[in-house]
């Protein structure tokens, strides 16, 4: 049997109203009809390159690495912004250079933030500048280039196309202006990054920071009774003060926050909206105190 | 050629904009790189377990025998409520233990209504609860088993692994109270249980209480012009009177009632969105009556 | 390697939140399970035939040639409106007699307006009535003939069944009235045909009417400093007036004109919602005025 194509992944702020999607699809397909392409999300909200930057870090994770990760948040489409082909030791990504790299960059770096402007990549990761028009759609639109040259290119690509053929390699990108949450004495300071269906406020503060420093990362491989323990800490979220961390959404009664599914602190309702609740979006701030 | 994977089918009240559906995805093709993946629905209403249930009866029994369906609204996710593999002549089910296989379950056993509680399997179906940590993803967390134990085993089952190896076989699951409606003398009672994108509302009245007990079911196969002839019913629906049941959308002028896309009573507005001209909703009562 | 199925591409009315697409998915696989399936998009205003029928015919050029095209957007289902197959050099359409293929049979046609009603077809192009029912499936519903005709009968095409098999063959097929923008003078007029998710007002005005007669197309492939020149025009739209077309999105200051996404005239507000700003929908008017 033959290896299948390497996965293409798709994330956008297409959504799924519009035929857009389905021509990348289209275009992908003519050029390799035995590709296999999956839809992270197209949800993230119209040009806001820095939460699609979170999405895209914490799902490229979750595939295999040899894909092809196509990620289109591009309000820039058309002018002289340019169009990237990223590669790294954990998958592959397509995206045009305006930041929407800048969680991968960061946590491929290991930095605790950046000021934004340009980055060198890290040691081991390459990245070429897309300019090879023979791999792209012919018309190319001014506001279309999902469609006119990130879906091609991924095409060719996964049909094992050589990435030096499709352009000139680059040493560095573009990252917005971001700094990672860590404690000041007993005090963590983050953000609201995102909020999911369920009105769940996720956060860009990582498990590891609500752990003790000597606590083994899980032990017990898959024993769900063996969990690791947290700090012992509260969380004020807008006008609310949340005490302890939960370990499951149905355990608590009312408000509760808990260590959530992208592995970051997240603030819910039980059977209920938490966003609507406290009336807070993304880029509000969250606030943790260790107790002692 | 070889022969497909199994399909593996995704029902969540996940909905798309966030990037839930797509990790689970991203799992399944890294264990399993040939696997078939389809979205059922995620749209089931955050945390409706009986509709999640009642969806994924009515939406099995279009797929190949030997799919696999993959069924997640798990309020009680990260508490000791069980997940199940659920092997039936029709279809193998993923899910939480939270009674998300009711319908499944009660059409299975063929019961007219069901208390709730622990049910034992109908003969010749056989459950397993999903033990073996070694079959999940690690670390596992306390918010998504959806992408952490279902999509894994899922794509391990579908590569050929041995259910019996997935934990220990169980012989009873948990069901929801629910009753299936009958007639009393002349009347028959259901109830909404589902509004679409259209506004119809459907029902879970089943086609078969509205016909004579003595028509043959389909005699002239696929003949569109022979239809089997249908009780002489008038609906009661909010404060609404329909009389008779229509062959088509189309034919009627405002409302009407009719055997919908699920094979039960659905009510419908021509042009329009029944749910909101009646202001019902699930749950909502619908009355037939038999005229003579 | 056996080459890959012929993609089936989806166009419908149904949204995503209900099961109806993954059914007819489901209804595919269990007939080809190697199909290919491609959803175009579902996200078609409710019953617009004529919005289904523009989508579609600016989607299809984008896939593989041999793709076979589903598309529903059926009020008249149940009743004796046609099934229909249409076979054309660019693609093959699964779709009710009822308009849905009037862009791309006026297309094929080359003709600048239809008054509506029968049509026939172009040199080359073949069409079948669908009304072998061996290819669908029993029993036939009322109300959902995307899964219970048009899956099916993609599904046995996609794994090769001859179209003669599928009906009687036909000379002609129903349009809506329609006319294709024209200048008269200095004067074009046109419509909004399509709001997409960003708030873009997507018109009927191809990109042709707006490049002067004598520009070849494209001469420089692929090169974006080449871009053909385009007319001196203003445009008029609601109580606007925009001067000029841009040649991207981010270069210009609020309000702006520039050949969209589907090669047509489209309407875009920088970072914002021209729909809701301007107050214009499907169907209100746009004008162009050429200037000296």
């Amino acid at each position: 049997m033959p290896s299948p194509s390497p996965v293409i992944t798709l994330t956008t702020d297409f959504g799924l109203q519009d035929p857009y999607v389905g021509l990348m699809k289209g275009v992908i397909l003519r050029i390799n009809p035995s590709a296999e392409i999956v839809d992270v999300t197209h949800g993230v909200t119209p040009q806001n390159v820095l939460q699609g930057s979170f999405l895209l870090h914490h799902s490229h994770r979750y595939f295999p690495r040899n894909a092809i990760h196509v990620a289109v948040v591009d309000p820039g489409v058309g002018t002289n912004r340019r169009a990237i082909l990223l590669e790294t030791p954990v998958g592959r990504f397509l995206a045009p250079d305006n930041g929407l790299l800048t969680h991968v960059l960061i946590h491929g770096l290991d930095l605790p933030s950046t000021e934004g402007g340009s980055v060198e990549l890290p040691a081991g990761w390459r990245a070429y500048h897309l300019t090879n028009a023979n791999y792209w759609l012919q018309p190319l639109s001014h506001t279309f280039h999902g469609r006119d040259i990130f879906a091609p290119v991924a095409a060719h690509l996964s049909a094992g196309a050589a990435s030096s053929e499709l352009g000139d390699e680059v040493d560095s990108l573009r990252c917005l202006p971001m700094s990672t949450p860590h404690w000041r004495g007993d005090l963590l300071r983050g953000r609201v990054v995102h909020v999911d269906r369920f009105g769940n406020l996720v956060t860009d503060i990582p498990s590891s920071l609500l752990k003790p420093e000597t606590t083994p990362l899980d032990p017990q491989r898959g024993a769900p009774c063996g969990r690791p323990s947290l700090l012992n800490v509260q969380i004020e979220a807008g006008d609310t003060v949340i005490h302890g961390l939960s370990d499951s959404y149905a355990e608590a009664d009312g408000l509760l926050a808990i260590i959530g599914s992208f592995d970051t602190l997240e603030i819910a309702l039980k059977n209920g909206n938490a966003a609507s609740m406290l009336s807070l979006a993304p880029t509000d701030t969250v606030i943790v105190r260790r107790n002692h």
